[in-house]
């Protein structure tokens, strides 16, 4: 991927996360962003992250359901999955990085050089803890089920006190953290204009099915309209 | 996410990888294949991966570009980038996971627990090292190409001796590689079935839009077969 001018350059305004060490780029810096709308926008849009740890000092990438609820992301799974055991065991928590990418469309330039993707992504780093509140979890996990479809948790029978005592749920705070995305054409060099190759931009984006009825649904059961506005 | 049945245990076939302490899933492991043609497909069929590696003892989770050659993975990247860097740099390579994951679709089940996304993923485990033969770097560009569009590379201006030194090329052997996938509708618990809730699968899956010739693009310029069979 190459670097391109931005329109505007990665500032941090009144409503954004504060830049740090580990979330201003290396390169391509003119793609970064800190403000909170574009920051969430790009989180609530993503089914799922790409959870990193460290495991016997080798690094693991997992990915797993996620939502947001405010400055706090919350990953769920089974009690006695890795990550969130040493979430719950590690004092003082587990350092993660969350990474959630949407790719937006495939750039064709004139040269192989500058071929690229248009997209959005978001880096967290920070330390995860284990949720022991009752109260936090249950929010937590009714978020989870909204960021599946919104409005399906209030539709759907909540957890009961078996299935909350499975499941494990772990947040981590929203203060270390980048958008990076690129939008637009291709940026091919001055002297390659002229080759006879065409060049522009495939968009790509999620694009959903017909809903598929449970082979156990009773005959009949309506779709609900949440799905139809998916 | 919860645990189902899955129609076939994940055995190893005389065409897999060989399951190793890192890729045999500490839970849901009915869900895991080592199978080469099922790892390869859901390789080939994603524009980025999720690179991790570890940085001052801490994890990062980076999106970036990929393509697969036989059974090696390459990325590649400005020579300025960190992990590029840091491959170059360690002797003997950098460790990392590698993850790729598509959502197929949104299982909504009556109970909010059992509620999950049906996905395919690779996670693969290993050394990346810093490709340095010449002949190897062209191969790897052009797949990287190809893999963004399949027959694009031959129809764009390889790169030159300026590009190729401006650009690093990691390379990963495919070797500790799992696949994990859900398919299928929801798992509802027996008592739950009478439940009044919709349940079912809601499919997701990338379309493709309207190629965008570039601003600078000759007008007439034929917009080439190969996006129209994307």
């Amino acid at each position: 991927m190459t670097t391109e001018t931005a329109p505007e350059a990665g500032a941090t305004a009144p409503d954004a996360y504060a830049p740090t060490d580990r979330t201003v780029p290396s390169r391509s810096r003119e793609r970064a962003r800190y403000d909170r709308a574009t920051v969430h926008a790009i989180l609530d849009q993503a089914y799922v992250c790409h959870l990193g740890f460290v495991r016997d000092g080798a690094p693991v990438v997992l990915p797993t359901l996620f939502a947001r609820v405010g400055d706090a992301l919350y990953l769920h799974g089974s009690t006695g999955s890795r990550p969130l055991l040493a979430a719950g065991r590690t004092d003082p928590g587990l350092p993660v990085c969350v990474t959630v990418t949407h790719v937006d469309g495939l750039v064709l330039a004139r040269s192989a050089f500058h071929h690229s993707l248009n997209y959005r992504s978001v880096m967290v780093h920070g330390t995860a803890h284990q949720v022991t509140d009752e109260a936090e979890c249950r929010t937590a996990l009714n978020a989870l089920v909204d960021h599946v479809v919104p409005g399906r948790s209030a539709d759907s029978r909540p957890a009961d006190a078996r299935e909350l005592a499975a499941t494990a749920v772990i947040r981590l705070d929203l203060t270390e953290v980048c958008a990076k995305l690129r939008t637009g054409g291709p940026n091919d060099d001055p002297e390659d204009l002229d080759l006879p190759y065409w060049s522009g931009v495939v968009p790509v984006a999620p694009a959903y099915g017909t809903p598929v009825p449970a082979a156990d649904l009773a005959p009949g059961t309506a779709v609900p309209d949440y799905l139809a506005a998916l």
